[in-house]
C-alpha cells in the first residue's frame, strides 16, 4: 500500500452512520482521499509522510455553511444595539467604502481564522466575489461561493434588474474551480430583497445551471411581516410558487417558520444553516432546529458573519446549538453532541454540494482536523462526541488537512502569511471604520 | 516609586464605574497590590521585574462563583440523558466511590483549567473540602469554600443532623488562611436537602460566624413543587423565613422565581451565581437574568461542575450569558458587553467576600489577567469589551497573576505540576467510572 500521509495512533471521529469511534487507530491518504482507515496499522505500507496522533482526535474538518467572510473587517464595531441601527446607521456606511481590495484582506483575515477553527469548508455570500474565489484559490480551503442574478440599485434607486450573465459568467469560470475546491451556488439574497418576477429568473437560472442557491430565510420576524405584505404569504411559500425550492437550496437562518413551512422545506430537501450565535445577538430569536430535526430536514451550521457573532467559530456554534434547545425545550435529551456534530459536519458537506467529504471513510476526500487534547480541561478521557462538542476550544486544533494537504500542523501555517493578513487588515480598517 | 512588577504599553480595561479602557498604558504593583495604573509610564520607577503587555488586553481576573471543582473527574461521562438519571444513574454511583485523594486531585485539575481559561477567584462547594483548602493554598489561586453543618444520612436514613462544630473548625481553620486567599462560607445546599430546623440552624451558624452561606437556589421546576409542598411557600420565601437571607447569600442558579422571590432578593441584598451552561444543558430552564440586574441585584457567572458543562470555562459562560437573554428575549440591547464583563469579574468578587479584587485600580488587589489579541480572531482591533465577550476564547488568557504573584506566563504555568496532575487523573479514573 502507497499512502502520501499516514497519521498514526490517533483517535478517530469518523461521523459515519453508526457515529463509529476508532481508538488509536491509523488513517492512510492517498491522491487527496482516504484510502485506509483502521485500527490496525496497514501492512507493508510505504507512506511519504507521518503524523503521530497520540493524544489527538482526528474528525471531519467542520463546515461553516454560512458566512459572509470579509464582515471581519466590522467586528467588535457595532454591538449591543437594535438591528436597524446596526445595520443602517454601522454596517451600510462602512459597506458602501468597501473596495476589491478590501474584500480580499477581510476573506483571507477570515479563512485564516476559520481553519485555525477547524473549518475546512464554508459557504460565502457578499460582494466583490472575485475576491473571494482569489483567496479561496490561495489558501487552499474548500468554498460555496454565490453571486446574484440581481442588481438592486440603479441611478439610486430600488430597480431589481436581472444580470444573469454575471452569474453564468461567474459561475463558468469558478464553478469546480481550484482542483474541484470551489462550487458555486446562485444568491437569492432574501425574498425581501428580491420580488416574484426575480424569484422566479433566479430559480430558473440555477436550474439552467444545474446548481443550487444560497438564500437568507426567514431570519427576523421582519421579514414574516414584509412577506405577508409584499406576497400575501409566508418566504417559505413564495419561494416554493416561484420554483426556487425546485433546486438546492441552502436556507440561512430560518427562525420563524409556520408548522406548513416546515413541512415545505421537508418536502423540497432544503438544507437549514441555523446560525445560534448570531440568531441569538442580534435577538432574533430561537430557530425550532429541533423540530426540523425530527422530521429530517438536513440542519447544518454557520457561524454568519463576524460583524453579528463577533468570531467565525464552529465550535462555539456547535456548543451553543447543543444547549441553547435543550435549556428553551428544559429537555436535556435534546440535541445530542453525535446530532451536534454531524450538523457541523456531514450536513454542512452535503447543504453546500461536497458529497464527498464530511465523513472520514476509505473513498472519501481527506478533509481532516486533528485535536489536541493533552489539556487539563480534556481529562480525563471519556466520550470523545461529547469532547468536542462540550469541552472543546477552537484554539485546540492542531491540524488541519483538505484534500490531503496540510494546511496547517502544531497551530503554524504551512502556506499562509498570517502575520500580513493581520497587517493589512489593521492597516486598511482605519479607513473603513472611521465614522 | 518602587514596583515589584511593571506591565507597560497594555491596553487596560479598568471594569471600574465608568468602564474606563486605557490604551498602550502601564500597570505597577507592590506587595501583592495595584500601586500604579496610568496611560503614561511611571517616573523614576524602579521594580523588580517587567512584563511587556504589546498586544495583550489587562483585564481583572475572573471569578467563578459556583463550581463543584472536583466534578472534573466526571467530565464527558454522562451526557444529554435527563436529569433524574444523570445524577442518580451516573454522578452519585461516582461520587460514593471518591476518596479525599480522588477530590484533591479532581480540584488541582480544575484549579489548573480555571487558571488557564483566567480564572483568579472561585467559589467551591463539595465533599472533602480539607483537600479542596489544600488545594488552593497549593496552587496560589483564591477561593470562597463552604462546608455544610448538616450531615444528611445516618444508618442509611436521611435525618439531616446538626453538626455545626464541624462547619466552626473548618471556618477557624480557613478563613482568611492561605495569606487571606481563602474564605469560608456555611454550606446550605438546598432548601430540599435542608429542612425548617436545619436551614434556622445554619443561618443562626452563618451570623454567629460572621460570614455569608452558599446555597443552590431554585434551580429546577422539581426544587419549585418540593418547596411549595414541604414549606407551603418558595424556596427564596422559607430561606427569608428561617434567617437565611439576612447573612451575605451566594445563590447559585435562581432559575425559577416569582415576582415576589425577585423582590425579596432585591431587599435582602442576595447574590445571584447565573450558571448559564448548565442550566441549558441539564435542560433547567433560563433565569431571569435581565430582570434582576434592572433590579439591581447584584448577578454574577458560575460554571458549575464539570460533570454539567462540561468545561470550567468562564469565557463560554460570559458569551452564553450575553446571547442567550438577548436571543430569548428578541431584543439585541440586553446584556450589554460591559455588564457581562462586570458579572464575571466585580460583581463576583463581591459576592464571594474578595471586595478588594475584580477591578483594576490603585489599591486594589492585583488580580489580573493578560489576553494575548495577535491572533487573526481579534483583527481589526476594536471595542475591547466586546473583544472579550464576544471574539475571545479562554486559551487567549497568557498571562494570570493573583497578589501580585505570577501563576502563569506565556500559557506556563510558574509553579503547578501540570502534567502530574494529568497523570494522576487519568489514573484514577479508571477505577471511579467504571459502570
Amino acid at each position: 500500500m502507497k499512502l502520501d500521509l499516514l497519521i498514526k495512533n490517533v483517535d478517530i471521529i469518523t461521523m459515519d452512520d453508526r457515529n463509529m469511534v476508532i481508538h488509536d487507530g491509523f488513517l492512510g491518504i492517498s491522491d487527496g482521499r482516504i484510502s485506509y482507515l483502521s485500527q490496525k496499522p496497514p501492512e507493508n505500507a510505504a507512506f511519504k509522510k507521518e503524523l503521530d496522533g497520540k493524544g489527538m482526535l482526528a474528525m471531519p474538518g467542520l463546515v461553516n455553511t454560512h458566512t459572509h467572510s470579509a464582515m471581519t473587517l466590522m467586528r467588535n464595531y457595532a454591538d449591543d444595539i437594535a438591528l436597524e441601527s446596526w445595520l443602517f446607521d454601522n454596517i451600510f456606511p462602512v459597506e458602501a467604502k468597501l473596495t476589491d481590495k478590501d474584500v480580499y484582506w477581510g476573506t483571507m483575515l477570515g479563512i485564516a481564522e476559520m481553519l485555525r477553527s477547524g473549518v475546512t469548508a464554508f459557504a460565502d455570500m457578499y460582494m466583490f466575489m472575485d475576491e473571494v474565489a482569489r483567496a479561496v484559490t490561495e489558501t487552499g480551503i474548500k468554498a460555496n461561493l454565490c453571486k446574484s442574478p440581481v442588481q438592486f440599485f440603479e441611478d439610486g434607486e430600488l430597480k431589481r434588474l436581472d444580470k444573469s450573465q454575471g452569474t453564468v459568467d461567474y459561475y463558468n469560470q469558478y464553478h469546480n474551480s481550484a482542483q474541484g475546491r470551489i462550487k458555486v451556488f446562485v444568491e437569492i439574497h432574501s425574498t425581501y430583497m428580491f420580488n416574484e418576477r426575480t424569484l422566479a429568473n433566479a430559480a430558473s437560472l440555477a436550474k439552467q445551471l444545474n446548481t443550487g442557491v444560497h438564500i437568507h430565510l426567514l431570519e427576523t420576524t421582519a421579514e414574516v411581516e414584509s412577506s405577508k405584505r409584499d406576497y400575501g404569504m409566508t418566504s417559505v411559500e413564495i419561494c416554493k410558487k416561484t420554483g426556487v425550492l425546485d433546486v438546492p437550496v441552502l436556507a440561512a437562518h430560518c427562525v420563524h417558520l409556520t408548522d406548513s413551512d416546515l413541512e415545505i422545506l421537508k418536502e423540497k430537501g432544503v438544507s437549514v444553516a441555523h446560525n445560534p450565535a448570531s440568531n441569538l445577538k442580534l435577538g432574533s430569536g430561537i430557530a425550532r432546529i429541533p423540530e426540523m430535526l425530527e422530521r429530517g430536514i438536513n440542519v447544518c451550521l454557520g457561524t454568519d458573519g463576524a460583524a453579528s457573532n463577533n468570531n467565525l467559530n464552529m465550535f462555539e456554534e456547535m456548543n451553543l446549538a447543543a444547549l441553547v434547545h435543550k435549556g428553551t425545550a428544559m429537555d436535556p435529551q435534546l440535541m445530542k453532541a453525535a446530532t451536534v456534530l454531524k450538523m457541523g459536519t456531514a450536513n454542512g458537506a452535503k447543504a453546500i454540494g461536497f458529497e464527498d467529504t464530511g465523513v472520514l471513510a476509505e473513498g472519501m476526500k481527506a478533509d481532516i482536523i486533528l485535536i489536541d487534547t493533552d489539556k487539563p480541561h480534556f481529562y480525563p478521557k471519556n466520550n470523545p462526541l461529547s469532547t468536542v462538542v462540550y469541552s472543546a476550544q477552537a484554539s485546540d486544533v492542531d491540524t488541519v488537512i483538505v484534500d490531503g494537504n496540510i494546511l496547517m500542523q502544531n497551530r503554524q501555517f504551512t502556506g499562509i502569511d498570517e502575520e500580513k493578513i493581520k497587517y493589512e487588515v489593521q492597516a486598511l480598517s482605519g479607513r473603513l471604520l472611521s465614522r
